[in-house]
C-alpha cells in the first residue's frame, strides 16, 4: 500500500486525536466525571479547537462534525482512559509531554493552513492555529469549571502560537507549503517540549 | 380549529421551551442571580442547546435567533418562575422530572431530525440530538460556575443519545419519520424517568 | 484629511475596543494570569461579544476575524495595561466607568443596526445588541472561573437593552439610521452612568 501526503497527514490527524482524547479524558477521572463525562472531555479536548477555529472562519459544519472519524477517534481515547487509565498514569509523564507537543504541533500548523485556505488574513491565521491547538484544553478546563491551565501557567499556546507564525511566514515568503508546515510544528514542537524541561514560563504584571 | 402535524410539534415545541425557560430560571433564583440572570438563564437552558447545534450543523442564523416566538416562550418561563417560584417549588418533585424528561425526549429526536435534514452522518446526527436535548443545561451550569451536572451524574444526555439513535436508526431502516421520532422520545422518556426513579447512575472509573 | 461618517465610526469602534482591551487585561491582571492570559482576555472581553453577534446571525467570519485591526486594537490594550497598570489603577474610577460606558452604548447600537441590516428580527436585534456590548465581559468572567458579573449585579446589560431598543424603534419609526443610533447611544450611556453613580442594581426573585 502507498500512501500519498494527504493520507499521511490524515493518518497523523487521527493518531493526535486519539491521544488527546485520552489527555481529555484522564482529566475527567481526576475531576470524578462520569462514564458520560469522560467521553465528551474526550471530544472537546481533542476537536474542540478545531471546531472553534471552524466556526470562526466560516468552515461549516466543521470538518469534525461532517467527518465521524474524528469524533470516533476521540472517543476511542476516551474509552482507552476508561477502561486503562491506570496504566495510562504508568507512562512516564516525558513521554506523555512529548506525544501531547506534538499533537499541539500538528493542530497549530495544520490550523493556520486551513485558515490560510479560506483567506484568512495571515495574523488572523496564525491566532486561528494557537487556538486549534489550545481551544480544546481551554474548553476542558471551563467545563472542569477552573481558570484554564493556558492562561495562567506554562509556555504552550505560544508554542502554538511561533510554530502556527513560521508556517504562515514560510507560505508567505514562497516556501512550499509542506515545508513551511514541518518547519512551524518543529518550533512548536522543540518550543513546548523545552519549555517543559527547563521550566518555562511567561511573565506575569508584577509589583502592582 | 384543525391542527397538521408540524403545527403540532411546533405548539409542543413552545410549551418544552416554556418549560425548561422556568427550570433554567429557578437555577438562576437559586444561584441568587437578578432578574436579568433569570432572564439569561431561561433563554440559556431552554434555548442554548439547539443554538449550539444549528451553529454546528450550519443551520444560521440558529432557528431561535430567525423566530422572536422562542425567545419570547423563554421569557416566559422565567418571568413565571420570577413572579411564581414559591409556587413552583411547591410543584412535586416528580412531576417536574416528568415534564423535563418530555422536553429532553422532544429535543433530541428533534434535534436530531434536523440534523440528517442538513444532510449530517447518522452517527453525528445522534451526537446533535444529544447536544440539543442536553446543551442547554451545561450552558446554564457554566455561567453559574460550576461542572456540569450532566458530566458527573444521573443519566440524562444518555437518555438523549438513546432516544435520538432509535430515531435515526428508525428513519435509516425506512421507518415513517413520525413513527422513528415518537418510538425514539418514548424510548428517551422512560429511560430518564426510570433512571431517576431507580437512581440509576453512569459508573465512573475507579480504583486508581 | 476629512473623514466621512463610516470612517468615523470606525475610528471610535477601535478606540472602543482598546479601552475595553484594557479592562479585559485588568481583571486577567487581578486574577493572576500570565502574560498570554492577558492577552486573551483583552481580546475575548473586547471582541467576543461581537464574534458572538456575528455567528449568531450568521455574518461570518466575524468582523474581527477578517480585520486584523480589531484584533490589534484590543492586543494594544492589552499591552497598555501589562505595562501601565499600575498607572490604569490611578485612572479615576468614574472617569473609567464613562469611558467603559461609552463603549457599551457604541457597540449596543452598533450590534443591533448590523443584526437589522441582516434581516433579523427588531426583538432579536436588540438581544444582538445587548450580547454585542455585554457579551464580552460574560466570557471574561467565564475564563476566569467565576459567575459572570452581568448576571448578578449592577444595571449593564439592561442599559445596553434600553439603547439597543430606543435604536431599532427609531429605525422602525423611520427616524435617520444616524439619529436612532445617537440617541440609543445616549440612553444607553446616561443610564449606566446613573446606575453607578445611584448604585442601581436589578431586583432579585425574593422570599422563597
Amino acid at each position: 500500500v502507498r500512501y500519498d501526503s494527504a493520507q499521511f497527514l490524515s493518518i497523523v490527524d487521527l493518531a493526535a486525536t486519539v491521544f488527546l482524547g485520552i489527555e481529555g479524558a484522564m482529566a475527567a477521572i481526576d475531576g470524578n466525571l462520569d462514564a458520560f463525562g469522560i467521553m465528551v472531555l474526550s471530544f472537546a479536548t481533542a476537536l474542540g479547537g478545531g471546531v472553534i477555529r471552524d466556526l470562526l472562519i466560516g468552515a461549516v459544519p466543521p470538518a469534525s462534525i461532517r467527518d465521524p472519524r474524528y469524533a470516533i477517534a476521540a472517543f476511542s481515547g476516551g474509552a482507552v482512559a476508561f477502561f486503562l487509565h491506570r496504566f495510562v498514569r504508568d507512562v512516564p509523564s516525558m513521554a506523555l509531554v512529548d506525544f501531547d507537543a506534538a499533537g499541539l504541533a500538528l493542530f497549530a500548523v495544520a490550523g493556520a493552513a486551513k485558515a490560510l485556505d479560506r483567506e484568512i488574513n495571515p495574523f488572523m491565521a496564525v491566532l486561528m492555529g494557537a487556538i486549534t491547538g489550545a481551544g480544546g484544553g481551554t474548553i476542558r478546563d471551563i467545563f472542569l469549571a477552573r481558570v484554564p491551565a493556558i492562561l495562567r501557567v506554562d509556555i504552550y499556546a505560544v508554542a502554538a502560537l511561533a510554530g502556527a507564525a513560521v508556517m504562515v511566514l514560510g507560505v508567505k515568503r514562497g516556501l512550499p507549503r509542506a515545508w513551511a508546515m514541518a518547519g512551524g510544528a518543529i518550533v512548536c514542537f522543540l518550543l513546548r517540549v523545552t519549555a517543559v524541561l527547563r521550566h518555562w514560563s511567561l511573565p506575569k504584571a508584577t509589583g502592582y
